[in-house]
């Protein structure tokens, strides 16, 4: 370090607060820092560093089912954020509630990071506690772990956009496809879904049919699966709101081999707007995953940095994207439905 | 660490040994240490303990592409590997040739992993001489990075499978679809793909017709660019080999606005077998996606632990998965090409 100081000619206390990323230094002395730094092969050890300054360079993501568009998205947006401050990402990657349980009961990020961020999971209280009990800034992406940092969206406002849609298209009998988890609990996105589906429908003065609000396992299997019960109703609903993409890609796999005309017979929404739902032509709920992994980044650097966070509530906007998938009930289905709501059916 | 000694009833060297993970402390004596150290609260500090090993306990893993579905499965399945063997996983998503330009300008890793992942990335002669220069192991999932150890398939034999089975269905002109990368590149993973796929075509008798060989940036996007291309030619194929499921999906997407029948007119193959692919029936060649980076990890395990690893050199099997986008070729096309193979087209 101290032949770095020498070379630039600054003190070997600046020397290290630019090479730590820590702030007191003008970003031009730390270009001339750093520059002569990688010609005298300088490197931090790691190791070192961390036993003077507390700290370790890192934060950890905690993110479940990776192999989903969603979470994807939503970590490379906090990727490129953290990895640009400086940052390593820890990854710690939960495929089941196996792991999940695991991660709770050995928190490995303890004294290995400077914060975490939770891309897409619905804490629990008891996990909320543990992780409150680290003394570590945690933030939420598409998720908002208790009172804690989050950039997030409304998932009642979106799911009750979605459900209105299909109520002023003309329906009267709209069913819902929910998930779970591979333990069968719904988490806390079905749940807010859920409540935006009702919202919709009471304040359309619509009656929740109970019976076709039906749940399957997350994924194209379990959507087709869900589809295949609702159509064994007595009286099927003549459009139903997918709480994700992914489901209502399923549930239009069994119409279309059950020769359900899709919408001439049944109308589907999804949520999310994953790029599979651009293909298929599917009506659905868009929002921006990779902006609140970004900003939820950008709010853990802050938190880490400064200890705390200025605006630490984002909650993004979701559009309704209508595409071929919905459209205004036709035959005896749409208009005979039991809850007879207010407004009469178009066309 | 003392403390954990006494209640366990062994030597500071056996606590030290099994909370860092090394061999020579029983599986029984390791659970009653970690047992014990949990209920005194003991938590390795990670800085300490790397400078007394040398060791960091972290691998990096390198991954292009996070968002698409064979990058994040690769992923999910290495990271289940390492994550059991104790390791952290530390995240380096390059999103684009700027932030890998970056990654080999700076390598990130230098004193602050065991060992480095790299996951479906072909790496230059340069990057490979940089890597090599940090002395760390290095392994590859999806890819073959040099002489290193790694995990993946045979391209180059993927692709003539394809292209034979249109072939043997007595298809005679059959184009490609390759891709490229941000800077216009083809990636390795092109070049064998394109290597097999005239191989295929040479093992037939069939000339290759360079015309019907195009090329667009990798995606959906990209592949609907690229079919309206073949679609321009004066002869277009009967049949088309699209180097990735993604691709093909973009070309099925043109000929379905341009009214071409799939496969009447046109029969589509892709690669990697993709949930896209079953979903839109799609013919394709189907690879273990998360075998390979699971392998990976296990080889990068053994040669951060042993110094070497034992079968180097694992190439996964492909399997042709033959679904309603490939049939005969029908109508004037199919036998007029000018390539003329030796088989007569059945039918």
């Amino acid at each position: 370090m101290a032949d770095v100081a020498r070379a630039v000619g600054v003190s070997t206390g600046t020397v290290s607060r630019a090479l730590r990323g820590r702030p007191g230094v003008s970003e031009e002395t730390r270009g001339r820092i750093l520059r002569a730094a990688e010609s005298l092969d300088y490197v931090v050890s790691p190791a070192a560093s961390g036993l003077v300054t507390g700290r370790t360079g890192s934060v950890a993501v905690l993110v479940p089912f990776i192999s989903r568009w969603f979470h994807a998205r939503a970590l490379a947006g906090a990727h490129r954020v953290l990895r640009r401050a400086g940052f390593e990402i820890v990854l710690h990657h939960v495929e089941g509630s196996a792991e999940r349980h695991e991660f709770f009961e050995t928190l490995p990020v303890r004294r290995r990071a400077d914060g975490l961020l939770v891309i897409a999971l619905s804490l629990a209280e008891e996990e909320l506690r543990r992780l409150g009990a680290l003394g570590l800034p945690v933030v939420g992406a598409g998720t908002e772990p208790g009172d804690r940092p989050a950039a997030a969206i409304d998932d009642t406002a979106g799911a009750a956009k979605a459900v209105r849609h299909l109520v002023n298209l003309g329906h009267r009998r709209i069913g819902m496809i929910r998930s779970t988890d591979d333990e069968g609990v719904h988490q806390g996105v079905s749940r807010r879904r859920l409540a935006g589906y009702r919202a919709a429908l009471t304040e359309a003065g619509l009656e929740i049919p109970d019976d076709a609000v039906v749940s399957a396992p997350w994924g194209i299997d379990g959507g087709a699966r869900a589809m295949g019960e609702l159509l064994s109703l007595r009286t099927p609903p003549t459009a139903v709101f997918a709480e994700a993409d992914e489901v209502a890609i399923g549930a239009l796999r069994t119409l279309r081999r059950a020769g359900v005309p899709v919408p001439g017979r049944m109308s589907v929404v999804g949520f999310d707007d994953s790029p599979m739902a651009e293909l298929l032509d599917l009506t659905t709920v868009a929002q921006s995953v990779y902006e609140q992994g970004a900003i939820a980044g950008r709010m853990l650097v802050e938190a880490v940095r400064h200890g705390g966070v200025r605006e630490p509530r984002v909650r993004l906007g979701t559009t309704l994207v209508p595409r071929g998938t919905t459209a205004a009930p036709s035959g005896p289905g749409g208009s005979r439905g039991p809850a007879g709501g207010g407004r009469e059916q178009p066309g």
